[in-house]
């Protein structure tokens, strides 16, 4: 995924469209489409070549569902609409669903893939690349002992990170969700970002934040097989990712120096693997998390049963959206804490179940972790 | 982009297609559709979801041009085709160019995105994920000086690459396509999987391989401006890239040390670059490159111009598919070599412009790299 400024990418997006337009010199010239094109006073008008179409709707949970587009002369379809942020969306054209072809920013995963458009801040938000030092990402390729499979991960490591130096840093594990990868906190999530941008404005801990895959080579379907598939990627997780961590990089091994947060999925995961284990991660955060079992799950209730235990975690940072489908089943779980008189953050937000919302959590979040007086 | 087993594969497909059932409940069940399916025997079968849809189109240059795909009365539109290798491939839906949106796997980068479909072979290819050690990607953000703006790029490091060792690796700087990003030639190339595979064979010699990103924000369009844009890419790799490279990891600095490869607009790059800085670079690979400038390109007619200098050259690789829209100019570029006397190696394959042909033409020159007695 490109993380460029925008000037970067309205040129580039030129550049790629003067060369197609070279390489097709023999065949006939279609109207030069733009889509997305993002206006400066921040509206964003989503243009389709369809001539033969005959419906074409923009689905977009942020402009509260599907809505009609309405067709030129040329055959070009269009809707502008107005939104600050980094968006997901995608076309139905004649009933199907698919991304915006004229737009090369997909963010992919292992789900359907969907268009990606930027409405640029008139100063850098939190997520933008600024000149600051920037950390790096890693991509690790590994033999999963637990899954018996050649597994892959992400790693961001903080600027000034060097392996020939003392210095030892607490890990985050961050965690994706059900339609992603272990690609997507650093892609669409700009995770690598927002801690660049943390560090530089001295407002987190240097930190290691790694990033695994979260999906296992199991069965889903059932509450038992889901249990399964949940205690595989524990497995992974605690057997294999944690002691690879562990002796590839420079890191503290208590657990007052280990987080674990994920979205969506990965919510569940980090509740269910994060409170079922104090004695490995003392920091805990659920971005929209699915925690629909919140009433039968055993991790989950097991921490709910001894207060006073759970008490001793440093954390436990709970965040949902207003429109989010899960909120029931986190506002479920936030009332069982204050039942139990457990502390917890509970931060009800703006924003349905999407990475607008991800983004910010990721940056409320990580200034908390790790800190020694808060 | 995911790099997994086919079982894995299907396993994770199988996995979020009950999940996206699941968090559907309240949605009518359309019927379900598997697409790309890919049999044992080798066939794929494409399908597509499209009951208002007029028409509808596989587009593949592996299966020479469109293709109609027919509607079943559930209005799910298919066609079955054989091709063993990885491919990119498009619809048509009504008109309108646009991925397989029931295919997760899609191929991103500057320009429309395309879904890929991996036909495997009955025992692991060159370019598939085998349990041998594995290199480490890693992505960097850097200011590039010559350019004046953040740019990212991707670094293979090969296994057993240790920044704590003594050892130095050789460096091929490897260039992308148009279309493409820093991250295409590890994601959908899989040179770092190539790469792994022919250290495993003890078939190349250990090198880190660095993948910058090949747009330069300069427009493009006249001759003039290209040439621009050429020699903006050139000040950013040689004045920037290499020098971080060269801090960054441990590395031989001399020019029997560099290569400089690439396909397509990476190919122009890495000849005018490569054939007109020798004392940088003494390998030169260009894949299916865009050389249609040969006979005004400076760089190039200086190198041509000297045949006893341009014989102190390592290697010069040239490959071009046989279906190739730029083998005229491929041609050109080789009868001027051999009128001038200049050793190369001319690699005319079957294929056309396309990955396919780019992982091939990788696998077969990096092993030629480096070497001491070639």
């Amino acid at each position: 995924m490109l993380s460029l400024t925008r000037g970067a990418f309205a040129l580039l997006i030129f550049l790629c469209l003067t060369q197609q337009l070279a390489l097709a010199q023999r065949r006939p010239q279609p109207p030069a489409v733009v889509s997305p094109e993002v206006h400066p006073d921040g509206r964003v008008t989503f243009r389709l070549l369809g001539p033969e179409a005959h419906e074409v709707t923009l689905n977009a949970s942020w402009v509260k569902g599907p809505k009609n587009m309405a067709k030129d002369e040329k055959g070009i379809w269009s809707l502008t609409i107005v939104e600050p942020d980094i968006y997901n969306y995608t076309y139905s054209i004649d009933g199907v669903r698919t991304i915006d072809p004229h737009n090369p920013w997909v963010k992919t995963g292992v789900r359907a893939a969907s268009s990606t458009v930027e409405v640029p801040a008139s100063s850098p938000l939190f997520y933008d690349l600024r000149k600051v030092p920037h950390g790096e990402v890693h991509i690790h390729y590994y033999e999963s002992k637990a899954l018996g499979v050649t597994r892959r991960l992400h790693v961001y490591t903080p600027p000034g990170y060097d392996p020939a130096k003392n210095q030892r840093y607490p890990v985050l594990y961050l965690l994706h969700g059900a339609g992603d990868d272990d690609s997507t906190w650093t892609s669409i999530g700009r995770a690598n970002l927002i801690l660049d941008n943390l560090l530089a404005d001295r407002k987190a801990e240097p930190m290691i934040v790694v990033m695994p895959f979260g999906h296992t080579p199991a069965r889903a379907g059932s509450s038992v097989e889901r249990q399964v598939t949940s205690q595989a990627f524990e497995n992974d997780l605690l057997g294999d990712v944690i002691p690879l961590i562990e002796s590839k990089y420079r890191v503290r091994k208590d657990a007052a120096s280990r987080a674990i947060a994920g979205l969506s999925m990965g919510g569940g995961q980090s509740s269910r693997i994060g409170l079922g284990h104090p004695e490995l991660f003392q920091w805990v955060g659920a971005f929209s998390a699915a925690v629909r079992d919140v009433e039968t799950n055993k991790p989950i209730q097991k921490f709910l049963s001894d207060p006073k235990k759970a008490n001793q975690l440093k954390l436990l940072w709970i965040g949902c959206g207003k429109d989010d489908f899960l909120l029931d089943a986190n506002k479920k779980l936030v009332a069982l804490l204050e039942e139990k008189g457990i502390h917890h953050t509970f931060r009800l937000s703006e924003g349905d179940h999407s990475w607008p919302v991800w983004r910010r959590y990721l940056n409320e979040m990580a200034p908390l972790l790790f800190a020694k007086r808060r």
